[in-house]
């Protein structure tokens, strides 16, 4: 679902206009399908002010690091996570070498097509079926699974491929911020291997910048030949609080930007915020059922707790 | 001690030199602290046959990473790692705050300037000492610790700044490999909080391409503001097969071309040279007590045990 011209609202952070908006004739609109307004003006400005030579607020290009989450922020998360999507096709795919799981949940809900039982033990049975679908094989064996899947499944509503699930005013943004210097990471709760095999061709952000939860992985020689194999185990979760730690473990540096739009990526968004100088922050709400879903605030995705920002509107970060 | 025309004897992996020596009239030598030899030969062969767009080895930028070891292979070890000659000088500037150290080992020998009794514990002893002097401030503080001491500590034997204890050569094969279109990192069994704050001055290495053994640090809001307070408690070793597992979690790509001096890097080096299409190695011995120190295969710093590189042999990707 390619959003045109969508409705986003969104929180500006950390803007403090000191020298009111800069009057700039910009002959070419690099954010097309954003509705003129208050976010996208607060966009171009923040760039502008950090990437022109002669303003106060000039940072070189090392330094223009900025952070997008990615589910709900950069693609779609509805109806349910793509990754999840994923290991449920994983399921169907690899049940002919696993007889034991019709008998076992929450395998065997899956296999009747019963996905709401099978989520029934809730992250118990997510993870389950993440470690059976993501473990067990080389990282090589798992990137083309990957590829493979990505080339070829289709969301079940649009039924479009989920390479075309993009959030077209985000693409145009990520684009806009490379063309200006900055480096572009994904910081998500979702996969890092998952996202890796498309991300460079869907948002131009190459591996080397994509962060995410992981698994474990053990390197082993196998007929001299070294893999590294996919473990069931989990290494890191990147969400909320870790979502800072991962930044900071990471890239080493504060990123000046950070855009997400649920809960877990408010500490990701404080960590920006807080840091010395000119800072942004945006925060995607869903609230467009034509062209998206409109689910915001309505559960635990979609939603940034409004008194969990306190602290931010208290230090004179947050312009709502 | 910055080695000028310094000997590097090297072993040069997964070269196949297919084609013969391409006769290039090169007007700049990029290498001009290095012996006209086969390693420079090979180095710049190599350099060639991945850049040229009308090589059949031409690889795009993107696909061009090098990884490399930091202490023996970028800079000086001797007379032993510098970050813990920067613990052995924290633990002096901290014993004030901690009078219980005068009775507690390996504090009570250090401050008596006892180092080998110290030591004593091995690896134990170094352990207490790294975290004792690396946890507990938030990483901001330790940011400061290292930036002051490394502004201002000089090395025991040649009294010349750590920043000024790099290898001329490998400081110029950085910047040959950079110029060429390669994205750098370095792949460390140092702390990487104790590297970022100088490896772009000294290296040309940005923090987000450092990787290096890690302690754990934790999200906290102090009054309000967020901070990551590091923790006495080890989050990756990157050493031996720890190197392809961070590199393969952190880049997310195999590497063209690997540079390392011990044991400690072999599974970089294979993982590296195993990988499709051309791929180099360079394998960097200490043998110069004039311009360095000789302690090649004297130590398990600065020795690849032969017999471990069999297998690469074996596969044609060793060519000593």
């Amino acid at each position: 679902m390619t959003m045109k011209r969508t409705l986003l609202i969104v929180l500006t952070l950390g803007l403090v206009l000191a020298f009111g908006a800069l009057a700039s004739a910009r002959t070419v609109d690099s954010l097309p399908s954003w509705n003129d307004g208050k976010s996208k003006q607060s966009i171009v400005e923040f760039v502008e002010r950090v990437t022109k030579a002669a303003s106060p607020d000039f940072l070189p290009p090392a330094e223009r690091i900025a952070v997008f989450d990615n589910d709900g922020t950069l693609w779609a998360e509805r109806p349910m996570y793509f990754q999840v999507l994923f290991a449920l096709d994983r399921v169907e795919a690899l049940a002919p070498h696993h007889p034991e799981w019709e008998d076992k949940e929450p395998f065997a809900s899956l296999l009747k097509g019963d996905v709401k039982g099978a989520m029934a033990d809730g992250m118990k049975s997510v993870v389950e079926i993440i470690m059976a679908t993501h473990a067990g094989m080389t990282t090589e064996e798992f990137e083309k699974i990957v590829k493979d899947w990505i080339a070829t499944a289709r969301h079940p509503t649009t039924k479009r491929l989920y390479t075309e699930m993009g959030y077209q005013p985000m693409l145009e943004l990520l684009a806009y911020l490379l063309a200006n210097g900055f480096k572009t990471f994904i910081v998500s709760g979702g996969g890092i291997e998952f996202m890796r095999p498309w991300s460079e061709k869907v948002y131009g952000v190459p591996p080397e910048q994509v962060i995410g939860s992981s698994i474990k992985v053990k390197f082993e020689l196998r007929d001299g030949t070294p893999v590294l194999v996919r473990l069931p185990e989990l290494d890191f979760y990147d969400d909320k609080e870790g979502k800072p730690v991962a930044i900071h473990q990471q890239i080493g540096r504060r990123p000046i930007a950070a855009f997400g739009n649920s809960d877990g990526d408010l500490q990701m968004l404080q960590w920006t915020t807080a840091g010395q100088g000119k800072r942004f922050a945006l925060y995607v709400h869903h609230t467009d059922a034509e062209r998206e879903w409109a689910y915001d605030r309505k559960s635990s995705m979609g939603r940034l707790d409004k008194a969990s920002t306190k602290h931010m509107r208290k230090a004179g970060r947050l312009s709502t």
